[in-house]
């Protein structure tokens, strides 16, 4: 085997192995050949070797490539979550033990076939945005040698910029999710929060952490996040994905940006660049882009670290730092040691500062009428050296855009965006509330093809996109044809539900439609044939599932909802009519859809 | 006027409005009178004056009785609570301020029609269960003067249960709005946290912190609740109602107790004498009754005065307290200043502490079975001068079952359960989920007067049960005729919704039912006539609102959901059926529903 690149973007890998033309065997020796040749970039603080990797690659041996949806998928692990068998270290070598069993997340991807191939390199104690606070080695860029990657998941992504896994896993309390994906060219999920399991990874700040994943593109993203997005009853803050309902979006998606007061670049003409030419792309592409005030969005960052929840990461370690504080990195050990001077009374101020910046920008967000919100990713970005000669104040600038996101419990995925004039990758975050994670990866399946035809640094092309691939069963669809048609009397009652129009279209030719008698308002009565009829003009709304229960309820006899066939075979939950509804009623079919009849109907006296 | 007593029921008192046998400055000023006879008892700061009182009156005298749900009802608000124009003093001298304006939910009652009457004694700074942590004097038990009250909201109950008010604001933050209503043989409603708004409420502890309603009864205390639990953008910690869907009970709910080795009386006889007949009674009455293992409840209790949430009361005064520590109640004070050693990491251990406890007594809830759980109000009560003697312990022993319910999210309802031998009342908590408020009052409605005749110490009548004034809108009744039925292969469908039977009845004679065609399942269509038709079995079931959505869904053509008339003429949500799925039916009409059929029907080879 040469030591070309692997098209490891999921479907492609799938492909490969269906079509036999690799197996993982091969994948996996050929990823750890290649690793260690990047072994300056400091990537790994264990690479699994081939007797590790044994037990993975024959058990898959045994079983049918098409059995499990991850089969043969080679993935790295930030080292902050366990895997077993495998010393953890949160990149501090005094700290680490040897993990007797694997986190939850991982757990659920080697069950569904996946291979994990290292542990990488991160900044200590998942503290800090930057991917040099290791003793293990600065991890550098996948682009350029002399700029930091990012981090603190700063292996995990570069690892898979590098074309040496599938996807990988990293882990996102301040934005060391997605820092570290912008700087690589690479897709970001930060998950909402509570949504994967943290049983198995050394807490950050217990209350804010979250595992998240890099991924080449928004399609494997989703793959990966439809495997581990799984309730965990033995993490307390683990939460049920079908617990949460936000709001419903509009097809396309209504976009908010900061306002030009609340954009941050610090100084960085390129980075500043980048972003108003994305705005003007999608201006271009017709979404409708909405100036929100930002200001308290970004006082909600500083108090991550201006407020008292730097004790939670004291609290992680508090055993260990009491005996170790002179083996650690010392900016980590700066930063947490000054959370032993915090007072109770700080933190319950800052939990109400935060409880007020949760409403303020709730309120916003709701008057803004967005569906997700768009900022830089981070405003800028350093070389090591800068980095190295303002560590604290290079890192908190950094987090201008991604420290308020766990705390305002937000959604959020880092897409790329393009290059700049120096060849650096650049991008921006989009974001929504808790439980919109599918929402947000369909809209950067949709986008992210627009701004860059490659991803990571190995050249992977960005694939078409996908729609079909994120169906989150938040909606359903229903077919209305008479007084809820927008425009009607009754459409409110669809609006105010939080429905939005999908579609106008009409039924397949097997209906007769009629004008009931009731009244004062007019309603109509569709009924399918056993055999002819014709087709009826209809809308089709996406109504959020938990409110479909009080639209019907409010549907007089004898009208109710049941299925309606569409003209293209799709059948959707619409209006039906009882039998008795129709004696006496006035056929109408041929005008071909009540819009067209009310507009020719004779008024009632 | 005489100072007789006036039934100050919330229907009672309207009638007496409706019938101009009352009029409100009458009832104020017999009020007022009988208020000042009561002074030894210190149930008030502030009591109004007629020229505090006139504005009210005469605002009220310019309207019609009928125009306002609580036109001319008299009530008390505990002195935490502000008025416009009247001080606010937390029964702390030196830290009264002048109101500038009132609470939201006092301005809600007032905008209702209700008129303030006084501003109620209670332990300072809502700090006790007791009532004898006030500079203005003990707050004396209204059945028997040499026995505590219970606090914090002391002269809120106390005013309540002499009957110098029909209902009474207090505050609940780890019983205050509990233990004194079982003390004084009255309702007390601990509102779901947020759901009444906390604007113009000195905090406690303001995470933790709701406006609680003293009632005579469960009736009053749901209209008094429909009136203040309204969502306010100004309170950061405040919920829409609608956003919580806890789950739906069973018809006769299931009712979970303590273990008794969980049982905590503090060697009171009498008390577990009545919390062991108020077990037999609902068991007589055929209620199913659970033992659920409650030791982490109590833990949780514990947490909040051993966690580090003390520092939340400190937080709350700690300007104050840094300059008037001395002029403070010095249980109060000693307790408050306590908070000056907590850290910040103590604050996030306790937080972790509470996500454990909040999953643990979810999972054993789920796994109980039960609808909601009863546990004594208090393990026992004390004299004034008992708890003189031991003011810190004997206070904490009454939280012992009030103290969790807050951190835990509940919503809780203490109810009277009779008088123990020396004649002072007792009481038991029914709680369940946030959310709960309605169904709690509702079973408490059911079941006060099993317990009690009589509300309060001044023999006002409990009310015969009223189940229709208690609904909360959270389930739809929803007829299923066919495969849905108890026992039938789709059953399944309604369960695991959530869905509960509520009763057995049939169709209006309006209807013919027949056999569908479609396989495998056997499913019927039930068809509305012009004219003519029979009755038809069914069953009723209550569907929680938000999942009606997914269950219709489900549902295949030609079947539905419409509106299916009843025997009684009530009109619920059920199955329909178009009409060309009737075409080729066999016609099973004549024997009168699916469960007769199926027991009839020859076997399809």
């Amino acid at each position: 085997m040469k030591m070309s690149e692997i098209d490891l973007r999921l479907d492609a890998l799938k492909n490969a192995y269906q079509e036999k033309t690799l197996t993982p065997r091969e994948v996996v020796s050929h990823l750890l050949e290649k690793a260690t040749a990047y072994k300056e970039h400091n990537i790994f603080i264990t690479l699994l070797d081939e007797s590790d990797l044994e037990p993975y690659l024959s058990k898959l041996e045994q079983s049918d490539p098409q059995s499990l949806p991850m089969w043969g998928v080679p993935f790295v692990i930030k080292d902050n979550i366990d895997l077993a068998g495998i010393p953890t270290t949160a990149a501090c070598r005094e700290y680490t033990y040897k993990a007797q069993q694997s986190a939850k997340v991982v757990e659920l991807l080697i069950d569904a076939g996946a291979i994990p191939i290292g542990k990488a390199n991160m900044d200590q104690f998942a503290t800090g945005l930057v991917g040099t606070r290791s003793p293990y080695g600065v991890c550098h860029n996948a682009f350029d040698f002399e700029m930091i990657s990012g981090g603190s998941s700063s292996g995990s992504a570069v690892a898979l910029a590098l074309n040496l896994c599938s996807f990988s896993l990293g882990t996102d309390t301040a934005g060391s999710g997605r820092v570290p994906a912008a700087f690589n060219n690479l897709v970001g999920l930060k998950p909402t929060k509570g949504l994967l399991s943290s049983s198995g990874l050394i807490p950050a700040v217990r209350s804010q952490d979250v595992i998240s994943v890099f991924a080449l593109n928004a399609q494997d993203a989703a793959q990966v996040f439809d495997v581990v997005a799984q309730f965990d009853e033995a993490d307390e803050f683990s939460r049920e994905l079908s617990d949460l309902t936000p709001p419903v979006w509009n097809k396309q998606p209504v976009i908010g940006i900061p306002d030009a007061a609340s954009l941050v670049f610090d100084g960085d003409k390129q980075a500043q660049a980048n972003f108003e030419q994305t705005v003007a792309t999608l201006r271009s592409e017709g979404f409708q882009l909405v100036e929100v005030p930002f200001a308290d969005w970004l006082d909600t960052a500083k108090l991550l670290y201006g407020g008292a929840w730097v004790a939670e990461r004291y609290v992680a370690i508090e055993d260990f730092i009491e005996q170790h504080e002179a083996d650690m990195d010392p900016t980590v050990a700066t930063i947490i040691a000054g959370a032993r001077s915090l007072s109770a009374a700080d933190a319950y101020k800052g939990s109400y500062k935060l409880q007020q910046a949760q409403r303020k920008t709730a309120l916003l967000w709701k008057a803004s009428g967005i569906d997700c919100m768009m900022t830089p990713t981070t405003p800028t970005i350093y070389s090591i050296k800068q980095l190295e000669e303002q560590p604290i104040e290079h890192n908190s600038m950094l987090g201008t855009y991604t420290n308020f996101m766990n705390l305002l419990d937000y959604a959020a995925v880092a897409m790329p965006t393009g290059f700049r004039d120096d060849q650096l990758p650049c991008g921006v975050t989009l974001f929504a509330p808790a439980g919109s994670d599918k929402a947000l990866l369909q809209l950067t399946d949709a986008l992210h093809g627009k701004f860059v035809s490659t991803s990571g640094a190995k050249g992977l092309p960005v694939p078409a996109p996908n729609s079909d691939g994120f169906a989150d069963g938040r909606v359903i669809p229903l077919a209305v044809v008479g007084a809820h048609l927008s425009g009607f009397p009754l459409n409110q009652q669809l609006i105010e539900r939080g429905a939005t129009l999908l579609e106008e279209t009409k039924t397949a030719p097997k209906y007769r439609f009629y004008e009931l008698n009731e009244r004062p308002i007019l309603k109509p009565g569709l009924v399918k044939q056993p055999e002819g009829g014709e087709s009826v003009a209809l809308e089709v709304w996406a109504m959020p599932k938990e409110h479909l229960g009080s639209f019907l309820a409010l549907i007089p006899s004898p009208l109710g909802l049941g299925k309606v066939e569409l003209i293209d075979g799709r059948e959707v939950v619409g209006f039906i009519c009882e039998p008795y509804g129709i004696e006496g009623a006035r056929e109408i079919t041929e005008t071909g859809g009540w819009r067209n009849w009310m507009a020719q109907r004779p008024q009632e006296s």
